[in-house]
């Protein structure tokens, strides 16, 4: 992942259901996580309006600004806002895999959300069954 | 699961014991998710009060009203708080299962966490292990 | 863990490891979780200033005081807000084992939250996998 913003979420579904056809597993569990700390996997609704509001109630528990109320922000960072708003959002998530498919709800698609973007991140998938 | 009202706890891990049991699986791990993406799966304690406090703090740290604060509910929805306060509970647990038990702490129990109900939704558990 | 302090965070990846490599296990999935209901285990960066930034956050959103604008506080306990605070930084994460490894990103470290201390409480590692 490399988005252009501080900010974004990214449907990452069609990537994960791509590599859990190539794996040729149809029973068990695959992780998908964040590999960074101040970056998101998470399950949710496909809808920019949600998003959006997501972003704002995120800046509101946790503000990007002022830089200074944050002492992480110390080290020459600026991104301590960043931590604190992928811990509401989580790192990963789990999801049954049944017959060869990502076991679903009607409306659950995976996100990549980003915190602290304009540089190169990495997502892992990992499947475990047979 | 179906509830009478919009929010709610349900304490699940009878239902999941049964499902662990007739798996017959004695070492490995339990995924329990909502399929549902204003709806959570979490583990905490079983006491009214609790619950009665966390669903006040979650209203205070998403409110419902006014929805129309949400960009969301202008596609005619009015859960976007649900969304939101889906994310902080979670939306699934992972949990040990040893000798054919979910391995537990003293107080560890499995709650069903509705935010947007009065219609059917489904609680997903798979299983992984020998 | 046996925290001498209400709360406080410990970097526990070292024991993680430690018992990974005792498994002999080289690819699978490796759960952590806290077995206490006012306690998390989460990954973020090891950084003392961040913790700190993040105890305060914490205290913000689901404040200790005063004790009695919480129902479960009547129950003799003064730790509703342990349970919260647990909420939003979670139970449990799930690790990717890559040949014998934590498949982690270049600042993931695993963390113990204490939110309620001062008394013995214990972390469960289930690892799957061959």
């Amino acid at each position: 992942m490399d988005l252009p913003t501080r900010r974004g979420f990214v449907n990452i579904t069609p990537e994960v259901e791509r590599v859990v056809r190539a794996s040729g597993v149809r029973e068990g569990l695959v992780l998908v996580n964040a590999m960074h700390i101040t970056a998101s996997v998470f399950i949710n609704d496909d809808e920019d309006g949600l998003h959006d509001d997501c972003e704002r109630w995120l800046e509101r528990l946790a503000p990007h600004a002022p830089t200074d109320q944050y002492r992480h922000n110390e080290t020459g960072e600026d991104n301590a806002d960043a931590h604190l708003k992928r811990q509401v959002m989580g790192r990963e998530v789990v999801v049954a895999l049944t017959k060869g498919e990502l076991d679903f709800g009607p409306w659950e698609q995976i996100f990549y959300g980003e915190f602290d973007g304009r540089r190169k991140k990495r997502v892992l998938v990992k499947i475990i069954g047979e």
